[in-house]
């Protein structure tokens, strides 16, 4: 290539390209991928696989006219470069940089925001049915893996659009693995698929088939009719599940292959109705240690690429001390049992999944199913450890109420990421917890400030009777594997203070010390309470209702633990800290703590206001 | 039958019942459950469908040990009958009697509560990994009705049993309606399974199949290994997806036939592995009213038996304004489209779907695809209106989020049947939105206190750029067609009031005019302000901060429209009315108005307490 990615004037270069220039540019892209994301961090498995792919569909569609819905949309990387994004990469995921997932407010090209999964078939059902209703002509273009493809909303979506007959193109970007390894009926009748039909006499097949029909290019779409059926009987390699449920099923075809991807992408333009096109790709394609551990490079922190290690390893952090906790239960407990939702190694689970198999079960992006599968399992006697990222559970919100907590059932929630979590953004961040769990009745409700309170309260969950959720954050956390702490779902008070007392959720106590060493420098002497138990609301801390109160939480303002505290405590100064009624976007989390006044340096600046305005 | 239905001793006496007896059962049932339900109203149609396959299911299978889930639940009554509870029918869905959906509290033959749809499979699925786990070995049924089938979860579930090896039933009920018509390419696929086998040929199909296999009996199980790929092959007349999705497919049978439906089922007891049973039935069989216009007799109020006709017919309803307030609007503006989710006549979209086909969607049981699909139509300049039901709504809890309120995308929630329903019960009453609503970013949440409010909050509700929810109850409303108002997003006072302020929610109005006239009679002069705009709160009709004020809401206490009044308004002394921490039961909503304290009596008294505590 000779010249810097930067330089191109993207797409409208791209569609001058021929094949030899797409393929250097596909090599120019990894390049540029690996050496950017290495420095910030993010989704670089997943992009890899997507090259080719990406290229093809810039060449053939003409984005923003055509619509690309990039489910998930940590994949859409490449469709950031090639729509004029490559000079921004340098602050991917970085606050006041360009965001890690398609967002409409960066480029009209991201046609649709997406963050959580298998949500890319609706949204292009509906802009497929507004274009038909307003008589337009453009493509509408879903691109999922097959990982996503094990979502029940996927399915709405699949079931909804093959019996329609709008036209909508579904792109099943199929890596055999999505972030942990594969699950269900599904995935195993795309691997039978693939191993069936090995996509490299599908070349041969296209062509044939291509050769079939008389012309290609616009007057295509008036033979049609008869075109389709002789397409999909050449084409139909498989798919039958798809077949069934409406669409026209073209591939698997070797999505690596530029020229191959492009005839499939041409062809699928000129058929009529909902189509499904079955591309083969392969995680981290092109940069060998990501090729072999894509796990590891699915969300990686900034790394060295030439040895693909990890800068900045991370220490113990609440995932692994949920792991630990949960696999010294097991020892002593056989009724134990685990279920993940496509994040086994992610939420600290894969020790307890290598030692107690039997016990452990991973069902796929379904966190639906997943809650009641738990459900299930507690109703008939054993004792079911939900282990799953607090903004993917809000998938499972009616299944907690009506399947867990009408039951009462003895679910324990290990919600992990709960709180911030800084370079995913506003799709990721984990702020609705506190609010939807603690009005759900039969619920508790609890968060640790450190390793230890969690192991503590992880035990203490499996000794109640009912549904019990623990929140903690995403990263590292201090723990002592000497100290054996117990917790007994009270609250604590850690210092007395007569000014004043903050009451701090969980991981904030960290902040309330923190600020407790400002307010003292400015004469001010504040208590503190560590606030464990959100549900029941533990008071007995309390002693006096005329004392200020400042209470801190990593969570909603509304409906969240202060609101919660002003209407049971009767306290009558309050001052609360926590998100507001808006969405936050990503950043590293002490700028957005920062941002958002909710460092200590923030609280205390707002405390000492409150105490003169009233002096 | 020579006894009552309540004479026998059930299941039991139904072991030792023959063929002639049990066709003679059920038509003993059939005239009991139009008798009960006439009085009581409930789910008549789907309970006279399924007739034959409970008794079936009860003659094959020994409950409590061998678990049956019934989805969504309302079709249960017969396993009511048939499991000792007979005696009760006169209390159905009354306050204090037994419930219209499955009750673990209630008998231990109902193993799971069920009450939403599409979760049994899950459910099931979790019983039965335990049973294995313990090493026990009771069959797990789940039984599905095929509009429950495109809900997604269903599908998750379908794709995790499918892959696990783990032995369990689905019975699909296949009654070719769900509540509305069927939606989605899996219906038509099963339409397809209906035609192209007519399950009269199965009978024979069947017969020879048994007759292949050497025992019936305990023996079978060691032959299986070769019987069941016998099975599959003389049975398997379709279910492809099933099959593909790795179950033993065996039907379709006529589900009204005992003697098959019998067969069937001990046939699957001795298969291997998870099992699909594809059963044909017939919504409101052997009740011809109701097999012609079953949608009627779905849920239905008490009727003449005779004749089908609801005893007492509802007047105007705020579903009705709803509908004719979207035909008015679209009439105008033809962006205007209309999601339903299986809802389309209950919800008052069946006019607008008769006159405006293009822009009317009903997606089926699958809110969350049904709200990002609504994303996607805003998100390409239409004006989605989606109507669904309270508590079915959770189901699209992150949806709502994700695709709606971070894009702040122009989607009308039209939340029917918030607040509580009456008879349905806990699972259906609406009492979470207030909360979950408020806490999303961007969400604007009304509530209007008439049938003419309604109808100006939809008009007011489209002139806004971003998402809004309005919430109003199930039933009857006043309305007065002649009366054109406005909406403009404010709260009214509608008196004013020296001794307190009543700040009522919504329909809650009425009870606070009421509870106004019994404070008179004490000589206490309450204010009344109607609380129409919940978020963004409106407390311009706040004077004074010192005086007390009392809010009532038809939501849960926990972060309802209570708290954050509390929170915003910095009233110091607030009374807050709103239904506690607990799930509500079924009853007659003024009987559990009166039982939860929030009718104009026990607020009055209440009230007054507080008062004179005071003084």
């Amino acid at each position: 290539m000779s010249k810097e990615l930067t330089q191109y004037d993207f797409p409208d270069d791209l569609k001058k390209m021929d094949l030899k220039e797409m393929e250097l540019l596909s090599y120019a892209i990894r390049d540029f991928l690996i050496e950017k994301v290495s420095k910030t961090g993010g989704h670089l498995a997943s992009n890899l696989g997507v090259v080719e792919l990406t290229i093809a569909l810039h060449k053939v569609f003409n984005s923003p006219d055509d619509k690309m819905i990039w489910d998930v949309g940590h994949q859409s990387y490449v469709h950031k470069i090639l729509t004029g994004r490559a000079g921004e990469f340098d602050g991917l995921r970085q606050m006041n940089g360009i965001s890690g997932f398609p967002k409409g407010k960066e480029s009209p090209h991201d046609a649709f925001d997406t963050g959580h999964s298998s949500n890319s078939i609706s949204a292009a059902a509906g802009m497929a049915a507004a274009r038909d209703l307003k008589g337009e002509r453009n493509e509408v273009i879903a691109i999922i893996g097959d990982g996503s493809l094990t979502g029940g909303m996927a399915y709405e979506g699949l079931n909804n659009v093959g019996a329609s007959k709008s036209k909508m193109i579904v792109i099943l970007n199929d890596n055999g693995m999505s972030i942990s390894r594969n699950i269900g009926g599904v995935s195993q009748h795309l691997s039978k698929l693939r191993t069936s039909n090995g996509y490299l006499r599908v070349k041969k097949t296209i062509k044939r088939a291509l050769n079939r029909i008389p012309v290609i290019g616009d007057d295509l779409s008036t033979n049609i009719g008869h075109a389709k059926d002789r397409i999909k009987y050449a084409l139909l390699s498989g798919g039958v599940i798809f077949e069934e449920l409406g669409f026209t099923y073209l591939g698997p075809i070797n999505g690596h292959n530029i020229r191959e991807t492009i005839e499939v992408l041409e062809l699928a333009k000129h058929v009529n109705g909902p189509v499904f096109i079955h591309v083969m790709t392969r995680k981290g394609r092109g940069y060998r240690t990501a090729e072999i551990d894509p796990n590891k490079f699915h969300g990686i922190s900034p790394f060295n690429p030439e040895t693909g290690k990890v800068l900045k390893p991370s220490g113990m952090t609440y995932s692994k001390v949920l792991g630990m906790t949960i696999e010294n239960l097991a020892a002593e407990n056989k009724k134990i049992t685990a279920v993940s939702a496509a994040m086994c190694d992610a939420t600290g689970l894969g020790g307890f999944a290598k030692k107690y198999p039997r016990q452990f079960f991973d069902v796929g992006i379904a966190e639906a199913h997943g809650v009641t599968f738990a459900a299930g399992l507690a109703k008939s006697g054993m004792r079911p450890l939900v282990a799953i990222y607090s903004s993917f559970l809000q998938r499972a919100y009616d299944q907690i109420i009506e399947d867990v907590c009408i039951q009462n059932l003895p679910v324990v929630f290990a919600i992990d990421r709960a709180g911030i979590v800084g370079a995913d953004g506003e799709t990721h961040h984990g702020l609705f917890d506190i609010t939807y769990l603690t009005s759900m009745p039969n619920m508790t409700v609890l968060a640790p400030s450190d390793g230890n309170q969690l192991a503590a309260m992880v035990r203490y969950a499996f000794s109640l009777d009912g549904p019990v959720a623990i929140r903690y954050p995403r990263g590292d956390c201090f723990y002592d594997p000497e100290e054996q702490i117990t917790f007994d779902g009270k609250n604590q008070r850690i210092f007395e203070g007569k000014d004043l007392d903050i009451w701090a959720v969980g991981k904030m106590l960290q902040t309330a010390l923190e600020t407790r060493e400002q307010l003292k420098v400015q004469g001010i002497d504040a208590g503190i309470v560590d606030v464990a138990a959100i549900k029941p609301l533990d008071l007995s801390c309390l002693k006096e209702k005329s004392k200020l109160v400042v209470t801190i939480e990593d969570g909603l303002l509304a409906g969240g633990f202060g609101d919660k505290f002003i209407a049971e405590s009767k306290v009558q100064e309050v001052l609360t800290f926590g998100w507001p009624d808006q969405f936050v976007e990503h950043g590293d989390c002490d700028g957005l703590y920062k941002k958002y006044g909710l460092d200590a340096d923030s609280i205390t600046e707002r405390i000492c206001e409150h105490i003169e305005r009233k002096a």
